[in-house]
C-alpha cells in the first residue's frame, strides 16, 4: 500500500478548485484535475474513490478551513455581541482573501453532488458558533427563531458584501464592515 | 431580413438556462443550446451575436423578470415597512417557484461573462425599490447606510432562505417568512 502524501493531497485540493472554477463541475474530469495537480490519475485514486468523492471532499475541506479561520480567536468569555462581531470580521477577511474557494462553493452547491452532503457533515465544524447562538437565545439576548433564519442574517450578508462577484462596487473598509455588523446585530438581538 | 419570433426567443431563453445548469457555462455551447431550443445555430444568431451575448441577455432577462414579479403590487402609498414586506413576500414566492433561474444566476455570476454586465444594466429595473429606500432614509425611518449594505439585508437573507440549495432544511411557511422579515426590518430600520 502506498503512503499518502500531504503535499500531493494539498495539490489535488487546489487543482480541484482551480479546474472546477475554470471549466465547471461537468467538464472538470478526474484526468484534468490530476494533470493540473501534477500527479497521475492513478495517484489521485489513492486519495479519492471517484470524482464525486473528490468534489465532495474539497467542498467539506473548504467549509472546515472556513470554520477554523472564523473560530480562531473564538473567546466564549466575551459578551455574545463581541463574540459575533469577531466572527463577522474574521468571515469578511477570510472571504475577501479566498474568493476562489467561495466560487468553488457556489459552483458545487448548484451541482447535483451537493445532495451527497449531509447537513451534519458541515455543521459540526460550526458547533461552537451554534452553541453561542443557543446561549444567546437562552439568555434572552438573541431572538428565539430558527437557526436557519439567524444564519441568514449572520452569514449571508457578510458573504455577499465580501464577495466581489456579488457586490462589485462595495468598498470594504473597517467602517463599512462595522456598519454592516451593526445591522446584523439589530436583526438578531432581542 | 428574417422576422424575430417571440416563441423562438422564449425557447432559446429556457434552453440557455437548462443547458448552462446541466453542463456548466464552459461546456454550454451555442450549438448545444440551439439544439435544446429546437432551432438551428443560424437561427440563434438572428437573436444573439455570440455565446457571450446569449448568456448576458439571459441573465439580464432573469433579473428583469424577477424585478417585475417583486414590483407587481408595488404600492408607494403604503407605509415603507408594508412596501418592503410585500416585496419580501413576493421575492420569497418567486425564488421558490423559479429555482432553476436562480441556479443560472449563481452559475453566471461566477463566470467571466459577469464582468460584461454593468451595474446600471440590472439596477434600473429595481429603481422603484431604490427610491423607496432613499425615501425611508430621508424620512429617518431607514438607516442612512450604503445601499449595498441595505440590499445585503433585504435581498440576500430571503434569497438564501428561499433557495433549497442553500437552506435545504428550512421550512418555508407564512410564519417563518414573516419572522425572517421582522429580522430584516429590525436590521434596516432606524
Amino acid at each position: 500500500m502506498r503512503v499518502k502524501d500531504e503535499e500531493k493531497q494539498a495539490a489535488l485540493f487546489e487543482a480541484t478548485v482551480k479546474t472546477v472554477n475554470a471549466v465547471g463541475f461537468v467538464a472538470a474530469s478526474v484526468s484534468k484535475i490530476a494533470k493540473e495537480a501534477g500527479v497521475s490519475p492513478a495517484t489521485l485514486y489513492i486519495y479519492y474513490h471517484n470524482k464525486e468523492d473528490l468534489l465532495v471532499s474539497t467542498y467539506i475541506e473548504i467549509k472546515k478551513n472556513f470554520s477554523r479561520a472564523i473560530l480562531k480567536d473564538f473567546d466564549t468569555t466575551l459578551p455574545i455581541r463581541d463574540i459575533l462581531r469577531n466572527v463577522w470580521l474574521a468571515m469578511s477577511k477570510y472571504i475577501s482573501n479566498n474568493t476562489e474557494y467561495f466560487r468553488f462553493v457556489e459552483q458545487f452547491t448548484s451541482s447535483p453532488y451537493h445532495s451527497q452532503v449531509k447537513r451534519e457533515m458541515v455543521e459540526k465544524y460550526f458547533t461552537p458558533l451554534l452553541e453561542v447562538l443557543q446561549r444567546g437565545i437562552n439568555e434572552k439576548i438573541i431572538k428565539d427563531v430558527d437557526f436557519d433564519i439567524l444564519a441568514a442574517f449572520i452569514f449571508y450578508p457578510v458573504m455577499a458584501l465580501s464577495n466581489p462577484r456579488m457586490c462589485a462596487d462595495f468598498e470594504m473598509t473597517p467602517e463599512s464592515i462595522e456598519t454592516a455588523f451593526n445591522l446584523a446585530w439589530d436583526a438578531i438581538k432581542l
